[in-house]
């Protein structure tokens, strides 16, 4: 079978199931419905906090073959999945699924895991370091499941993801489970990808190290979803959860690509009052923000929000009343936090009102402009951010395919060439975002837009933009490069990578 | 068939279906299930605002028979439901149940409504004026449904009420569904009897006299929930949206009730760092609230919370350090908006997250003191606030079976003679709240003390409050108005009177 991508596909993968080839970035919506919850009442003389971790694990009966959820706010300083996991395995659990949001070098114990059966499953939405290294060997039992962070709580809401025990990793919480993360010693901000988990999964518990009396003001995940409640020493690394600050690139090639990119915005004309903005927080696309800022100033252009995992630097064009708004689903440094704390301007929202497909219309819906990264791209545009050009996980959509299927003009920023390597592929090893959701391609040689924009064409043809096709900007880099050859994988398939829909849009072949 | 409270209950009613007993406050818990939630998707390109009304009307296909909600947190100054039924009424619906939280004398145009057949059904809360009357007369075709705040939220959340359509007034709305109460013309707070609506109903349109550009920060429902906006010149009158001020009452018998009562709480031994506090807007409550207050300050005690609806009064408290937090379902006056807009520990909850029974844990489960009113109260400590002791119905429980049994102490302020009648029964007329929730009855004249509290009998007889048996309290009363005879009702069912978990624990029969 192949997807509409030209994608080859079995109809069946074995540990993942039927497939449901991607038809489109839209062509799954209409009438959709929500999973039942199931919950157990609590009382009023029931109290939820357990005393030690230990006794929480029992309390769980957490039995062979479940899937346990966590949240990845806590980045690469998070405690929280490998100790649960490693007290699991200490109790002899075994092929345990891990959803967690994203998997970070931190979580290299779960290798280990996997190679003595205790985790057989994956599901996340972007993965880098051991883990998915030992993914990209063979070394998990099921193939891991890539989803996107809308996506994720698509598939969690809709039940097409089930979890037995979320574990919510708290900053702060109070002892009948209300949480927020903008106090205590582990802030990590708002705690947008763990709404769905609280309040879909079988059992909810909360992990934290900053136990408060009742009630956790300001709540962000509420009491009526939380079971339990247990305190630890300490839930992560501070270091690894914030930055103190994120910084623009001082890379001569990034800050042309960052001009270029914000030119490309001014003549899309989208440049007005009310307009919308999303950018990573990577060095290029905050360099693209600084460029967008000077624009807006001088053309006295007041925005309606901006959104995504937020920076400091985003923080600043709100308080200079460049947006009226944020939208925030995770922080990315301490200026965001705070921000988010004592500005109701600065609004938290869950990963399904961010991203997911089915809903009464998400936040990206209504967003005009969204910078994105590639690993690779391709002549129809479709972006790789999953694998590198080895084919090894490096990576995964997160909100990349959610942002660009939703946003006005997606423009993908990139150097043309990493690591004496071209960027431009007629495939792509990994479809992460398929091309008919991608406007344009900036790299530091010249712009290609996505021939289905014809008004980007033609707007930009009046312009000095350095427009060329993106057959031209491949064979530019090729000259100097040389064409790479390609990739050998073995046929068995360590990845599915699905689309926001649930709909697999390629696969991850070991290497 | 007798419920557990001795009351007559047929096995089905007509026009209700069949009847659930009641069988004690916390008999029905355990494991329980959410409703699946069917909606329809958004895309980029959809657009959700409507020009008027009438278009609005027209896309959502109301046909007979159907469902359709509202909140009442516009109260007596509302105008969203009689504007919606009458443009329903005009195209020739019939055979509508109204769901709206509470019913007030402005929504008299139901009465015409409920005669012509276009209005058969009424679920609600409360009560009062025209449309309680007409329903005591038997001019509503099917028995009213008289629920609690939290067994709304319960009913809506299981699927036991299903609502077709939710209408949302919203005093400030943007494009995209997002709403606020706290911003516009119509600004009346916290939104919390809407939460349910919005989340569950098939269809949720957004109506508000206050449309502005996305996003409508600070978002209390959001866009992932609604289908539709639709701005209109005014959906209330401001004078009877919100009062300016709350008032403590001046009459001198209502003022020694207030002072026995907070002699009851300072007695009971909860007046200590961390407890919770939640009163009515009554003259009354307001005043037990001061006298609390006064008790608070002696004893340098900081409490943990306190809850409902609330007044400037429960800010004031907040403010000057009484309390650590407010948790607010609705605001009753513009100092409690004002508050809830500007302080983070000014929390707002929604119905459910207050007093639903069947979530992992209400708001009012962690309630040390509710004071509580009743039209009358019986020797089995049986509370009736739904009819007056002619069988009119003249309110019903909001929030006072969800807060009776969710409080530590659960205390009935009440005059013992009102209107020259009695308050104590050997039956009370209707039963809304059951006598093993309420712990003290006060009165001007004495203090009766629910024989099932053995240890607040104990410690108050070390005290010198005024401890009568109930029985006693009753007699002293019927000295002075004698005892008043019965009340005769036909045998055809109004109302029936749902206990939070959806059982029966009433019924009203018509007068």
């Amino acid at each position: 079978m192949k997807n509409i991508l030209d994608r080859e596909l079995p109809d069946y993968i074995e540990g993942y199931g039927e497939v449901k080839p991607f038809q489109g970035a839209f062509s799954d919506t209409g009438i959709k419905t929500r999973k039942a919850v199931r919950l157990t009442c609590v009382t009023p003389k029931d109290k939820k906090v357990l005393e030690t971790l230990d006794e929480a694990l029992d309390e769980l009966h957490i039995n062979d073959g479940m899937t346990i959820s966590f949240h990845h706010h806590l980045r690469n300083g998070d405690y929280v999945l490998n100790r649960v996991v490693g007290k699991l395995a200490k109790k002899g659990v075994k092929d345990l699924t891990i959803a967690m949001s994203s998997i970070f070098p931190i979580h290299a114990p779960l290798v280990e895991h996997m190679k003595n059966g205790v985790v057989t499953g994956l599901v996340t939405n972007y993965m880098s370091g051991p883990v998915a290294e030992a993914v990209s060997r063979g070394e998990l039992k099921n193939p891991a499941i890539m989803q996107t962070h809308g996506g994720r709580a698509r598939a969690i809401e809709s039940g097409d993801l089930h979890i037995d025990v979320a574990f919510i990793a708290a900053p702060t919480a109070d002892t009948y489970g209300n949480i927020n993360g903008v106090d205590g010693k582990s802030a990590c901000g708002t705690l947008g990808y763990a709404v769905s988990d609280a309040e879909y999964a079988d059992k909810t518990i909360v992990i934290t190290d900053n136990l408060v009396p009742f009630p956790a003001c300001p709540i962000e995940i509420s009491q009526i979803f939380v079971d339990y409640v247990v305190s630890v020493e300490s839930i992560g690394d501070p270091k690894g959860i914030v930055s103190g600050t994120t910084k623009i690139t001082k890379d001569p090639v990034s800050l042309i690509i960052a001009k270029m990119a914000a030119e490309v915005i001014k003549f899309s004309g989208l440049v007005k009052d009310g307009m919308s903005f999303q950018t990573g927080a990577g060095g290029t696309s905050l360099a693209v923000a600084s460029e967008l800022k000077a624009i807006m100033k001088r053309e006295c252009v007041v925005g309606s929000f901006a959104s995504g995992g937020v920076t400091g630097y985003i923080v600043d064009m709100l308080e200079e009343g460049l947006f009226k708004s944020i939208f925030d689903v995770q922080c990315f440094d301490l200026k965001a936090i705070e921000s988010y704390r004592t500005n109701a301007r600065h609004q938290a929202m869950s990963a399904s009102m961010y991203g997911n497909p089915h809903t009464k219309g998400a936040v990206v819906n209504n967003l005009d402009i969204m910078i994105l990264g590639a690993t690779e791209i391709d002549t129809e545009f479709n972006v790789n951010v999953t694998t590198n050009s080895n084919g090894v996980i490096i990576g995964g959509s997160g909100g990349h395919s959610d942002t660009a299927a939703g946003s006005e003009l997606a423009i993908v920023v990139t150097q043309l060439m990493k690591s004496r390597l071209p960027i431009i592929k007629d495939k792509v090893t990994t479809i992460t975002t398929p091309g008919e959701s991608v406007d344009v391609l900036v790299t530091e040689r010249g712009i290609a837009v996505n021939p289905r924009r014809v008004d980007l064409i033609e707007a930009f043809s009046k312009t000095k933009l350095p427009l060329m096709t993106i057959e031209e900007l491949k064979t530019l880099a090729e000259k100097i490069t040389g064409v790479p050859k390609g990739i050998k994988t073995s046929e068995k398939i360590v990845a599915v990578v699905e689309y926001r829909d649930g709909s697999v849009i390629d696969v991850v072949r070991q290497v």
